[in-house]
Order: C-alpha cells, then sequence, then structure tokens
C-alpha cells in the first residue's frame, strides 16, 4: 500500500523528544515541518515518534527505528544544557558508543557564548558543565553549526544508516536542517520525482467514491489517491482526493497524472457528483 | 525521570494512522488533544506514534505499544470505508483476533445512512462492501456511538490492556471521546492530582537556571520542571519554566508547589534575573 516498496524511496523517521509534546502543551510543527521537507525532496517518512524527556525512552525508540533499517534518523529536542535535554545521551545508549568531548562542537559552543558575553546577553564566560554537555557527542559524530541558537546540531554515521539530531526550538531546528544537513541528505538519497494534485469532490459521498479510488490506483500502480472528508456544505458533502505519483522519469509521472485525474472527474460525475481542481 | 514511576500514573499510548501526517500535509492536532485531555485527567502519556496507511506498520505500532505494558493505547483515523482506512485490520492482526460484523456497529451505520438519505444527503440506501466495513470490528468490540460522522469508535478489551480506535476527523474524533470514551477511562484510572504553573524567568540564560532545576527537583520529588527557551527580547533572554506536580492529595500537592515557586523565584533573582509569574 505503500510508493516506497515500489520505487525504493529513502526511508526516513523523525523521534520528537520532549514532555511537552507527551502532555499536550506543544503541537508538533516540527514533525510536520520536517515531514513536508522530506517529502519534497522525494524521501519516504515512515514513522514519526514522539517520546517523553526519558532516558531509556528515547534509547529504545531510536534501537527501533536502526532495527527497522530505516535509512535516516531524524530527532527534534533535547541538546539543550538541562539535566532534561538528553536525547544525545539516549542516541549513544541506541548505538552503544560513548559520549565524548567533541572538539569542533566546543569551538563552536566558545564562539556562541563569547558572542553572547561581548553583546551582554551572557554574564559570565565559564564554562560550566551544563554548558559543556551541549558537546559531548556521540564518538565519531559530526556537529552541525546553529546559527540561531547555542547548542549545534549532530551528525552520526551508523554503518549505512544515519541519524541527526537537531534542537526542538523551530527556528534552530530549521536553520540547522536547511543550511547544514539539506545538503547532506540530497547527496544521499536516491532520486525520485513526485508529483501532486487536489481534486474537489461534491455531491458523492466518500463510500461510493471508495471503488473508483480503488480501480484508479490499480490501474496506475505509481499514483497513490488519499480521500478526505471535508463535511458538508448546505447539504451537499464535499470530500478532498488528494493524489500523489511517484517515478523515476518526471515526464511519464506528469503524463499518468493528467489521466488520472481526467479518469476520476468523469468517474465522479458519472455517480452524479461534481469535481472540481 | 518520570512521575510515572512514582506514582503509578495510568500509561496511555497515542497511535495516529495516516499519510497526511508523514507527508507533513496536516498537523497533528489530534495528538495533541487527546493528549492533554489523558494529561488532564490524570493520565500519563508515554508515546504518541505517527504511522501511514499501512497495515503491517499500524499492526507492528500497536503490538509495540501493548508489548511495552500500555495500559491504555488510543488509534486515531482510519475507521472510514476507502480501501486505504485500515486500522481495524491492523489492530485485529496485533492482537490475533478475526474481523467479524458487529450487530451493533451495523445498526448505527444503518441509522446513519436512512437519517443522510432522508436528509438527501444520500442517494441510495445500499449496504455497499465499503459501507459494511465500518461495521467490520475485531471480535468482541464494543462500539462507540458516532453523533457526528459515520464510522463508529471501538474499544476493545485485551487482557488487562485496552485498545480504542477513533475516527481521524477530529470532530468526529473529540465527540467520541468525550462522549463515550472518557467516562469508560475515567473509570479505569488510577486517581492522582496534578497541579501546573509557569514562572517565566529573564535575564538568566538556561544552562544557568539548569543546576537551580536539577536541585529543586531533587529536592521536591513530586515537581517536575521543565526549561523552554523563549528567545530573548531586547537582549534579555526569557525562559519559561513549565513546573507540574503529581501527588495522591490534592492539598499537599498544592502546597509543595507553592514552596517550588517560592524557592525558583528567589534563585533566579540571585542569579541576577527576574521571575515572573
Amino acid at each position: 500500500m505503500t510508493h516506497r516498496t515500489k520505487h525504493k524511496q529513502t526511508t526516513f523517521e523523525i523521534i520528537c523528544v520532549g514532555n511537552e509534546l507527551l502532555i499536550g502543551k506543544v503541537v508538533n510543527t516540527n514533525a510536520n515541518w520536517l515531514a513536508k521537507k522530506i517529502t519534497e525532496i522525494g524521501g519516504f517518512v515512515r514513522r514519526i515518534t514522539d517520546v517523553r524527556d526519558d532516558l531509556s525512552e528515547i534509547s529504545s525508540a531510536v534501537r527501533e527505528a536502526l532495527k527497522r533499517g530505516t535509512e535516516w534518523i531524524i530527532t527534534s529536542g533535547g541538546l539543550g544544557p538541562t539535566f532534561d535535554d538528553m536525547t544525545l545521551n539516549g542516541v549513544a545508549k541506541a548505538i552503544k558508543r560513548p559520549l565524548k568531548l567533541n572538539k569542533q562542537a566546543y569551538q563552536m559552543l566558545l564562539e556562541k557564548y563569547k558572542e553572547m558575553f561581548e553583546r551582554g546577553i551572557l554574564k559570565s564566560l565559564d564554562i560550566t558543565p551544563e554548558r559543556r554537555k551541549m558537546a559531548e557527542l556521540p564518538a565519531g559524530a559530526i556537529p552541525l553549526r546553529n546559527r540561531v541558537g547555542t547548542a549545534p546540531g549532530v551528525l552520526i554515521k551508523f554503518g549505512r544508516q544515519r541519524i541527526a539530531c537537531l534542537p526542538g526550538v523551530p527556528a534552530e531546528l530549521m536553520d540547522i536542517f536547511e543550511n547544514e544537513l539539506l545538503p547532506i541528505i540530497q547527496k544521499s538519497i536516491k532520486r525520485v520525482y513526485t508529483t501532486e494534485r487536489v481534486l474537489i469532490a461534491k455531491d458523492v459521498i466518500e463510500s461510493a467514491l471508495a471503488p473508483v479510488i480503488k480501480e484508479a490506483m490499480s490501474k496506475h500502480p505509481e499514483v497513490y489517491i488519499k480521500s478526505h472528508p471535508k463535511g458538508r456544505e448546505s447539504g451537499v458533502s464535499i470530500i478532498e482526493l488528494h493524489i500523489t505519483a511517484t517515478a523515476k522519469s518526471s515526464e511519464r509521472i506528469e503524463k499518468e497524472m493528467e489521466q488520472v485525474v481526467q479518469e476520476l472527474k468523469e468517474k465522479i460525475v458519472a455517480l452524479g457528483g461534481t469535481a472540481e481542481q
């Protein structure tokens, strides 16, 4: 039922760390943003997991994702200086590597603190254990520069798999992802072309559309159609059809998409409804 | 690092099913809403998992949550009539029970369709295989009435564990949770009292606050403090401290909370910052 088995898209998992997500204090916009970015460049996000600031939960979530063979694991949150920022500890435990002071990360921290000190934000240049902690990375890791905040991002190669750890503060996560991680991901992932369309079907209910969708998908194996019921407007049911297609050639996939959309429109009209793009 | 080990709060996991979450099309507000509701009544949400509309992904996510011993598993999405609505199939596979036409659920569907037919929304009263599918529940399941949409919610007892399946349409999920599921959950979960406060610390950076937080938490084991950096305002760092406390007696926990807040304020001022509630 997934594209990926057919086109062998590179697989991703997103693991978000933070109690605030599990108590409903914060809506997980980081996962949404990352999933969109990864999908745009042709990656396949197979799972998103939110766990508490709990060492064994973090390490088991990472271990499970590695076991599933996922090629890229991206974590968000838990890189800061406080005791409950324990993502790197959890990752280190999952891959059985020690945490070590990373010289490059330490240098990045020193530069940050110096800059903050000079701007009067920081009152002392002391590298307390809490500050030093942000430069203690799993052995062999590569720090990723954080232009917005303090804690560097982290990239770890684990055999053929990759783990990237990003801060939970959205502006920092976005900065590191766009500027540091994206170029590395793009080099590493298999190229596929995806295209999408949205059809609004009115006056046909979802259970009547179901066999039409099924038929279109079995006729066009590169196409995936998902229906989203959008409620009713003056008694008329509205369903959004989200149509995606993935293939190795961009030309072929555009042509196939046009065909599917045309066929769906005709079927919806035949059922007594209307279809708009 | 978690409350729950101390107070044995009832554990919950939320599993959200839907490709739209994994491609970044939809922000997972359902998980946030459920997590908040569950936390409010004293439940402990340990994990949130988003999976694709994929049978083996759904069943393995459910199986993993059961294996972790989680007491309540709540799924959202994938209960509708289309081929990609496969949550009940995935749950049935995870608990090794067959899907069977549930008479009560079928009755609920018939009533819905009759009403829609009478209102002119439905053109035919035929119970197609796609419609019937929504009443095929894992053996032994109890349907939960859906006042908003068509697909009933589903409640399954699995030994001492419970699995509840809710539709992905937010209004339907909320309706079934509030009106059908909540009373059942409330009867089943252990009573604990939780209270929370927010302190805004200004002009002290997070790495300086870290040891203060650590000390307060070790002194007050029922209290959990999480710091959220909120950026800077005219050069002054702003950190939100989210303080939660959980205990069996409501009086004691309120008193302890007052104490913690007072202590934190004094420490923040001693560090040269300000603290506002």
